[in-house]
Parts: structure tokens; sequence; C-alpha cells
């Protein structure tokens, strides 16, 4: 109900406001001299040393430091493949906590092709615009192909942030929950429930951090190398997951496991499930709006830390709080791709910024002061 | 020197800025419920009405109202195939001068492509994002192609400001510098030197407005249906035009002239061909940064009205006059298509701001309050 009324309610806000972004005119044009800096003939200056080396468009231009959110509508939230005008209300949205948390520049561009080359064209086509490409809301697995191909194919970063953004940030989570329970990540047993975007992005990273024990879970059950019919990712996936050889349901790989990560869909976790967790479980319920379950039954049935997608309880886990300071830190320290390391040093800064973690917070608030700036910082640096 | 001059000042003045736009938000995000308003939960309200129906996108977004400023780089000012990321500081211009003029936001877009296929595959791609499209410093004859196609194949407007824009400002100074001279548009001669995007523009928008007798002239002399060689456009702009059926130079087509709107090259007029002209002619010497002749000389020579395209004479003659007025009218009046109706009512309208025409003043100021409205409004009621 409460998302309901927030729908209406936004409605009304962004027709007020024609939407959410503004371009404003940052150098001063009132008068003969001011319009001749501006725009003719002085512009020719700025024009003539781009073209001299190219590079100096990221200092005299402001489009080479503005962060493309590109999309084609075909996963947005959790509506599906509503299209590419219906998604340009969340990637102003992004553009305006870039802005508002990072005083980075964002601007919305939506596709009209579904296409992976398609796509890949345009963005390449479109690329000496911008200082880095924000890639959201792409459905798999046509988004790991599409990223991986611009990445290969730019000299500018790019990013799919419902992979990675999303990855990082429960990285820095778990970082946090781990903590507070006083276990080791290198033999914690982690269950990931969900093998979409945010799934896979989650495992890689996970195990770049040196997390060995994983158990990857789809709705067919537990992943691993004997299942039939395995697409070409998950038969890539179990290989590098699942060392103890599981087979199963949810239930089998929750046994005496440390933490679960759910990123697929509401009510499928239950009491028993946890309790048959190793002690002092740490429970990631990301599924939105519904969680995996209630963060109250989850404490009751023994969870020690407890997150969810969802504002109105503890340990909000989503990538607001990861993007706005990854990308200052791609665009102002001119980082030419997103590494592991780039990844995992974001994530640690992330998990810095919570001072004691504790079973309540494991995460900074989403209006926390210097979170972007730490988490610039930190990218810049591993960049 | 005086360009130079602001060359210098100019680099620096975007060194400051780091260049001259900047996209903020609209919206307040200081706590968690503007922040469900504007992005989740709330924002799948506006997406959601977006995905019901498409041209709710106008109301709920800016994208939708913003035009995309698109150039491959080909034909930048004067300063011609600079490449994509040297011509951002002049669409960064356009953008910064669409707020400050017309209070319509703008982004740029510069292409990694000088293919037709590509550029039109590209901005196809992109078109669900932008409200209208400015094509902008693209070399002749491909931008004719590019536009062409697009206006075709998109449900939203698209026009080459170097044709349109020019064309439109120039028949605008064209209608006052007659009403100066007491000449009348059906019975006018007039001579276009300079056959490139904004001659044919302006022939056309000429043709389309009434005034019958145009002689063309390009580097090789007059055009006309007998000479060898001709383009297929050249070909027939030969058959629209030269109902004088004159060959020979431009001295040639001056003989007798009325107007000369020289859109080429500086220091090709003469005194002797102004003094061959026929009484009170008008010397639109619009080259930049030299003009066809002096305008003092002009002037001596007998001209009644002069225009260059440089502020430092009266009569400037620039499109910053026009696309400003013109956009605001496309998007507000959400029109799909530039039509000539279109174009011929902008002109009129920017005659109009000029309350009395005389030698010295036939067009606006470039600071004067009220010409994009007035323009905007002619515009949205032609459309």
């Amino acid at each position: 109900m409460a998302a309901k009324n927030f729908q209406k309610k936004s409605i009304a806000a962004h027709k007020k406001h024609k939407g959410k972004l503004s371009v404003e005119a940052t150098m001063p044009i009132t008068n003969t001299d001011e319009l001749s800096l501006a725009y003719t003939p002085g512009v020719a200056g700025p024009a003539l040393a781009i073209a001299a080396d190219k590079s100096r468009a990221r200092e005299l231009t402001t489009a080479k430091r503005t962060v493309a959110i590109v999309s084609d509508g075909s996963a947005v939230l959790g509506l599906g493949d509503i299209g590419p005008e219906a998604a340009l209300p969340i990637m102003e949205g992004k553009a305006a906590l870039l802005k508002r948390f990072a005083g980075i520049d964002g601007f919305p561009i939506v596709l009209n092709t579904q296409s992976v080359e398609e796509i890949v064209a345009a963005v390449k086509a479109i690329s000496p615009t911008f200082g880095a490409i924000n890639l959201e809301d792409i459905s798999a697995p046509r988004c790991f192909e599409v990223e991986a191909r611009l990445i290969e194919e730019l000299d500018i970063p790019v990013m799919h942030d419902d992979q990675h953004g999303t990855a990082i940030i429960i990285l820095a989570a778990l970082i946090n929950a781990l903590t507070v329970a006083k276990k080791r990540a290198d033999t914690v047993r982690v269950v990931i429930n969900g093998v979409g975007a945010a799934g896979v992005a989650t495992t890689k990273l996970l195990l770049a951090y040196g997390i060995g024990d994983i158990t990857l879970v789809d709705s067919t059950g537990i992943i691993h190398p004997k299942r039939e019919n395995l697409t070409p990712l998950k038969e890539e996936l179990a290989s590098q997951t699942n060392e103890r050889g599981l087979s199963g349901s949810l239930a089998d790989a929750l046994s005496g496991a440390d933490v679960f990560i759910g990123l697929s869909r509401g009510n499928i976790l239950t009491k028993e499930m946890i309790e048959a967790m190793a002690p002092e479980p740490a429970i990631f319920a990301l599924a939105n709006p519904t969680p995996e379950i209630d963060p109250a039954l989850a404490k009751r049935a023994g969870a020690r830390v407890v997150a969810t997608g969802r504002s109105d309880y503890p340990n909000q886990i989503n990538n607001s709080l990861a993007f706005p300071g990854i990308y200052k830190g791609l665009i102002e320290g001119n980082v030419p791709h997103v590494t592991d390391g780039i990844k995992i040093a974001a994530a640690l800064a992330l998990a810095r910024t919570v001072k004691k973690p504790t079973a309540e917070k494991i995460v900074p608030g989403a209006f926390e002061e210097g979170v972007a700036k730490t988490v610039a910082r930190a990218v810049r640096r591993a960049g």
C-alpha cells in the first residue's frame, strides 16, 4: 500500500517538475562578449584544443565528464519489459542520484532496440560524447554480452549497474556481517539464490574476494556440473562454485550454511531452513518489494544479521549506496576499465564507512555524508 | 586578432567551468520519503503510466522534452572535419543557448561515425530518449540524406540547423530588407553565392515563400540546366531557379540583381559588382570570419542594407536568433515535423520582432527579450 501511495504521489511530483532533470548553462551568456566566449567565435578555441588533443575534452566539456545511463527498457525494476520511454523515469532517477550524492553529471539514453548488435553499435556510435557508460535494466542473458562487448571495444569505463553495483554493495554488507558474526571470508559458506544479472555478478565478485564456498541455486535447484540442460554460463559457474558437490533444493543448500543471499523472488525462505543453517547466520533477503522471508521471522529463527532491499527495515542493501561514488571515482580518476580490483576496493571502502558494524547496521544509510567521496577515492586509487 | 583573443579567453572559461553545461536534479532528494518518490518504489508510478501511454513521457520526464544536438564533427564552424570530441564545445554551446534564450533543455550527442547508414541507425536507436533532433555541423551532401531519412523514419521533429535555422533567419532578414528598400518579394531578383547546406536550404525556403527570381552561383559560376557535370542536387536546383536562363560568373548573375546572399567564402564581392546591381541593393555578406566584402565598402558602392554574420557590424544574421524559439515551439507544441509552413511562420515572426525595420536594423539583437517566445508561438500555431 505504501508503494501504491508513493506511486501516485510520484506521478504528481514528476508532472509538477516535468521530469527530474534540468540541463543548465554554467557559463554566463548575458552580453555579446560572453556570447563570443561561449559560442562563436571564441568556441573555436576549445574546439581546436580538443582537435589537437582529444583528452582535453574531459577538461573543456561537460559531456565528456557525463555518465550515459543506457537502457533498452527490457528489465526495469520489478516491472519487466516496459519499453524505453517507460524506463526514462528510472534512468532520470539515477542521473538525479548521481548529482545529489556524488556531484557527477548523468544523462539518460534509452534505446528502441533489444538486439545485442544494435545496442552495441548505438552505444559505440555515441561514446565520444560521454565519460562513462552505465548500463541499466537490460535483461539477462543479453546484458552479459552487451557489457562484455562494450568493455572490449570502448576506451571509457562501462558497467552494468544491476550486476556490479549490486554485487559491490552486497560484498560490502557481507564483509560487515562477517565482522558482526566473527566469521572468516575464507571459510564461510554462502548460498546465493537467483542466477540472473545480480546473482552472476555477485558470485564472481565474492569468488574474486576470496570466498571459496559458494552454492548457487536457481528455480530448478542447486547448480552442479552434472545437472542437465545447463546454459553455458551456468556450466561455467558450476565449475567455479559448489566445492562440496551438493545437489538438491534450496533447503539442501542452506543446511549448515552461514549466509543466504536472495536475488530472486519473495517468500521462498522458511523458518525451518534458517534453523538448519550454521549458528548466527546472515540473511540477505533482497527480493523487492516482498523479501524472501519476513525479517522479524528470520530473526526469531536465529538469524544474527538480516538485510533487505527495503528502506523500512534496518540494513537496506541498495545499489544507490554504490554507483554514485563508483562513477565519481571513474570520471574524476579517468579510469578506463572497471576491474575486479576496483570493485573490491569500492566494497571495502563502503564497508569501512560503517565505523562499528552491528547486527542492525552493516551498511551506511542512504543520506550519510561522505559515502560517495570515500568510495570514489578507493576507485581512483585502485584504477 | 579579436577572435584569437576570444579563443584564448574561451579556453580558460571552459576550463574553469569544466564545460558549459550541468545536469541538475529538479526533484528534492533529502530524505527517505523524497528518495522513494524520485526513485524506488515510487518511480514505478510514472514508469507504468508511460508504459500504458507513451505520450505521457513528455509530461513525466525531462529527456522526452530535451533536444538532442547531434553532430559527427565533419563540418564544424569554419574549422572543417575536426572530429566528434572537438565538436562538443559547439554542441554544448547550442544547448546553453537553448536554455538561455528559450528555457528548453538540450544535450549534445556526438558520433564516431561519418557513415550515413550508421548515423541514421544511431539516432533512430536513441530517439525514444528525446523530444526533438537538432542535426548540426554535418558536411554536405551527407547532411541532406541523413536529415531526409530521419524525418521519414522518426515521429519526433528533426532539423539540420545549418540548413534551416540559417535559411529562416535569412528569410526574416530579407523580408525586412525588402521593406526598407520598398521592394516586393514576387519581383525581387536574388543571387545566392554558395550551394552547400545553407545555400540549398535558403534557396528552397525563399522559393516556398514566393521569391521566384533566384540565381545560384557556385565556385564554377552560375548554375543552369545546360552546365556540364552537375550533381543530381544541383540539376534539381537548376530546374527550379534561374528563370532568366543566365550563365557565366558571379558578376554576370549580379548585374541588375536586388539582393546578394553570400554563403560561401570571403572577399569575393567587388565595388564594381555592387554598382552594377539594381538601385538600393541588399548585401548579405555572411561568410565568417571574413565577409564577402567589407561592409563600409559595400555601403559606398550603393548598398542600401548590409548584413554580415559578425557581431561587430549592424545586422548580424546568426541562427542563434532562430533555433532557440523554433525548438521551444516544436517541443511545447508537440509538433512532429518541421514543414515549410512552420519555417515561413518562424521567419515572419522573427521579421516582426523588429518593429520598424531600418537599413541598420533588419534583425533583432541577440539579447532582445521575447524573440524566442514570439518565434515559438508562431511555430506552435503553424505546427
